[in-house]
């Protein structure tokens, strides 16, 4: 960190920091470096924040003001105006200085895009607007694996009732994403409901091992009342499904990778630095420097070339997503599939990197580096928290299967 | 765990429990199955005794009452008379139930047995006799890394002063083994002193990422008085080298290969059982069973039959150190380096499959396995501590280099 | 190779050399050394007989001059009167010096001792007796996965026709054993035959990419007669199963396992030298001599651990498996199968490590040792052929699914 | 293959095919469309022509009428005008069908472009017009690990005498770059000459276990006599340096992860329709088809995720290589340097998956796939052959040296 951000970073962290004062970012590059500096303000304390384990209000805070947050809208509302393909990568950047808050953020991407992905063309342009002036952090509870939230049709208002295990940001988030099914039918809702309202009870009973920031908790739906106009994708409570609409496993992957990837980064880079400047040589080694040592040395090499060919397939992946960003009504079911087989692949990549490079960093940092103050263990936890959320072993499966047989994946809302 | 042992391991985990009762084991075959019986009552609640971190007094308390603490100890004052071969083994057992207590048993082994390796004839039938009566639990003080403690020569005495980083066990031992060197000379000088006396002062000070339980805080060591008649191995202030002497590092270091296989095996059978009981089998993948998933069921095959490879080494190993402990005095430089290199080599081959062990239980389990509460990250931790004693690496280079050159390990102090 | 032995060596090739002169090995650490000097003899030109092709009769002429093929015949008769742990590590021993011969005597072992398996006692004593007095050597035509050969029962004699897709050693054996099913029955029936018979026609159609002088093409067999007398196992026509009569596969799989390993380690040893006395430093390295390469050094430390590991593992799952051979009627199918799945898990470990030394010496010993005159990428081609005998992943799975449901594999007549 | 071009295939391969009835390609991928169908002409008999080792004076032919060898000429004389990036991607194309044409073909492009490299503006167009125009095939003699070819200054001229270890290509070449050194002097010089003259001798003792048709023997230079306005880069007989001229190792270690990706993808290419096709479901797993087993599933995948890994970081530094080619005279030592780091990366993980895959396909097809008359062993030994070039260990090292002390690696001549 450079002596002038030194100042700003500590600042940042006491909520006193003007990111205003700072030029708006404009190009990719631009946001990238904004990235960096958040990442800078978050890495400073994310061993005591872990294990703290408190609500990451202060990490959100940052989050919006340095427009992170709003980086996809609209630039009339003083949004960044940018594309996934940046998303993506900010969400890196972050994560590489804590892992839970870049997983937040990524999700609360998701979560703004999707507007885009079962809107209408009202919905979209309105949600897009409001959340971009007001600042918008999203969650959702959402997850498919628990039992549906039941929806109560009362002519103009849906009523949802139910819970959900695991409901990542809610705690922090000013809008909360909930989908439901209509009772009796096979009709799934998503729609958008402020988060603090009294029919949303936070269990507050997330504490696992990794990803301690990221207020995964369960939640309850009691009596969580959404008019019809705001249904998303709805048009006289009828739904109009386009293969687009299926486009949010590919994109929820996505952005696990690249939080991934983002702290495989920051255990790399955080080792490196400990190497660099605590580490002893080996006593009967012979090396003056333990940045010397011939199996560090090759350590760091090996780990950095898988980590960048990890990174090279999430970068051209999120590529080739874009285009069908771009022309969302064109996409096809052979594409979509493709796609999803690549995104696959750069998760079965991702997750074996991040694993790898979070567990040996210990090896090239030496047998001091396991103090809990220093949290090292952290990069682990989180990768190994977080890659579990699908079997890896069925992304290599849809993988073989399409070089195989040409099979492609069938869409699902989870994974 | 059977039903008829079921209240034995509770009562024995509140001191209740009358081993007594149980028949005294006589084989290698009995004593294994007494350390079986202590695996279980300490894995009843090892996760929750990690997350505590407290000081493991009623767990050395079960090694005792179990009579494990003996198992090296002549028949005749109420011990094992059991050989090293057992010893490792049955620290791998208790490891399997705890990282932690495994290791301050095996350590405990090492330090009993230290007499014979640096004793005269009467010192270590003098330190058996009186360790196994009176059921001396041992710690150390001996950490070659730091600077030396000093010895200053008081004519009938020895007096120590200095500091040690790492002193595991010592604050619940009985006896210490300390080490210095004497002002002015070159001789070092090993005794074992009672733990609790003024002259050392813990400093309670071990916090680190794994084996939370071991007491490897550092100590001060401030004028703990030996008669020289305890300066083991000395006569007439003269010791009497040998190469036996030199054992200190393959034995120890076989003593780290048990307790991180035992840990691999602990995580193996913590997660079998949580896969037969809890695990869900993924939601499009078409199984049953948990257990029917191909790629769990690959995982624990892969898994058990490389730990099967190391154990198999290790033991190996071990029957070919009991050769040498047979006839101490006949221990060529030759023989001493070879085995170290056979040792090397099943450290490198342990520590990867605990690793690997530990890090892969998670797949084989699943999202809801990262649970705090469950402390399944205990296992990783607890490798990924220990197994930086001294780097990897190291090892396979005395290995790779015996095998190309023929040039043996050099003895020295620590690894 | 020591200068006493290198004009024995030569002359042993040629046909010359006296194995008769050396003092006749009696004890396992005796036919070790006379395995080892096997291997020297074969390991002199393998690389040009691999090239070649060629038959390998003199090659077989080289196992029987040295007592090999009788290591298992009663003493009485000649033979060495040994047990199978020691006959795994002679077949180890010589595949070191040649993977294709190895093979061969580890099959011949099989099918010496096969007589024991189903035979009745007055069969096994007759086989026993004749095939140590004679030196036979054993070659088989039982492959299961291709269609049955059919049995004609013509009263005294039973009459084979059929077709083998592989027959190892056939070619170049005294004897070999049948195996087909009665017409109209399920009754499969195993008999000795003469190799050199009309009966049975040679197709010399093996050319694969490894194992290239196994001899293991196909044959034709038309019309061999077998007295019911002969038929193995046979009362009256009638056979009396036992658990022990299913441990073919155990027994051959372990044989694999053995020849594999030594193929490592020859392929180790060889490269070894290479290394010493050829590898060039890389000139833009540093070192002085190829054997400071902190890469090679690591390479070698890594491969032979790994190996040691694996040897370990062979060695306790043979001791384990003498056990039953000692009672053969006491074997129940919970023991025959828990040992089923430890001969799978070192199948897995040996075939592992086996490719990962064969592979990795090129970048042990440099880019001039790919010359084609070294032959040096036969040891990976010879595990390479081989170990797709049956696919290794379901040996992972028979591991795995007996950790975590007990399930023991059935006996097949194959894998 | 499609039905039709089908014959134009076979045809190609017996020089009867006409490429210029085809529309002639203008784009990018029109190349790609184009260096995909020379891959299907030489893969139709590689694996015969490869047990062959025969001259590919036809496959060359192939890659001149295709138009491929021009690809980086300039359109006015029938070149391609393409760029490097696109170079690489169909040097892998084109090694997907051989490995060793695709080997060729790479180090064609080398020396085609190794005008630019250290040439004067005037020889710069001067010999680009000329290759282009003659559809020139490059060879080259400049192996570094050899004594230095000796040049003789006769005033107008220089005369060339020495020897080269390794002169890949120019047995098949209609030009080879030479190089040596000015006798008594510091001083190297490039020239291309001839290939077929009196002075160039060709050992043809290129017997490797792979690349077996790259022609990559020794060669004699007697004489070989270069007017010195042809001396590259030379003005006055003065040399004029630029950081861009130590451009030739990142140049040509990309050349060599593009074949070795190449080769990895005819692999898995090669496997999977054999797979589709031929290989059976194993007999006691329960599977249908070949293409159901589980284990061959999860290895398409898992090999097929980390090739694509490894195309995309080959993808992205070649892109970032273009950046430095568009402004040559603006490399600054820095950017060179992290520029080699990148390409260190991508060659060391490029050379793990193509020995990954080439290895593990076996496994995937099962044993009958290893008749020799398959040559699926060929991928394997290609690249075993070639990684060797230089290993790939210092590659790791250049990386963790960068990342951990930010040390460049010095330009060599080499690698």
């Amino acid at each position: 960190m450079t002596e002038v951000l030194e100042p700003f970073v500590t600042a940042a962290r006491d909520g006193g920091a003007d990111f205003a004062a700072l030029p708006t970012p404009t190009t990719p590059a631009e946001w990238l470096e904004r990235a960096r500096l958040v990442r800078r303000i978050l890495e400073v304390d994310a061993a005591e924040r872990d294990a703290a384990g408190a609500t990451p209000y202060d990490e959100v805070a940052v989050l919006k003001r340095s427009g992170l947050v709003t980086l996809l809208g609209p630039v009339a509302e003083g949004g960044g105006g940018q594309e996934w393909p940046l998303a993506y990568r900010v969400t890196r950047e972050v994560a590489a200085g804590d892992g839970s808050i870049g997983q937040l953020l990524g999700y609360h991407y998701l979560w703004f895009w999707a507007a885009r992905l079962v809107g209408t063309p009202e919905q979209i342009e309105a949600v897009e607007t409001q959340a971009t002036a007001e600042q918008w952090f999203f969650g959702g509870a959402v997850n498919p694996r628990d039992d549906d939230v039941v929806i109560h049709d009362e002519g103009d208002e849906l009523v949802y009732h139910g819970k959900k295990s695991f409901s990542t940001g809610s705690n922090v988030s000013d809008v909360t994403v909930l989908e439901g099914v209509v009772s009796g039918t096979e009709t799934h809702v998503f729609a958008i409901v402020p988060s603090k309202q009294e029919g949303i009870v936070y269990h507050d009973d997330w504490d696992n091992i990794g990803q301690r920031l990221t207020e995964s908790g369960g939640v309850t739906i009691d009596g969580v009342r959404v008019p019809w106009a705001a249904a998303a994708g709805f048009r006289d409570k009828v739904y109009q499904p386009r293969v687009y609409n299926t486009l949010n496993v590919p994109v929820i992957q996505l952005v696990f990778v690249n939080f991934y990837l983002g702290i495989a980064r920051g255990a790399l880079d955080t080792a490196a630095e400990y190497t660099r400047t605590t580490t002893r040589p080996w006593l009967h080694g012979g090396q003056e420097r333990a940045t010397d040592e011939p199996y560090i040395v090759d350590g760091y090499g090996d780990l950095t070339a898988k980590l960048w060919a990890a990174e090279a397939l999430a970068d051209a992946v999120a590529d080739e997503q874009q285009e069908i960003h771009r022309d969302p009504d064109a996409l096809t079911e052979q594409a979509r599939g493709e796609h999803e087989v690549r995104v696959a692949a750069v998760k079965a990549v991702a997750t074996n990197v991040a694993l790898a490079a979070s567990n040996a960093i210990f090896e090239l940092t030496g047998a001091r580096a396991t103090r809990a103050s220093l949290g090292f263990d952290r990069f682990w936890r989180n990768v190994r928290t977080h890659s579990l959320h699908d079997p890896v072993a069925y992304k290599r499966r849809e993988v073989g299967r399409f070089v195989l047989t040409g099979e492609l994946p069938q869409p699902t809302w989870y994974s």
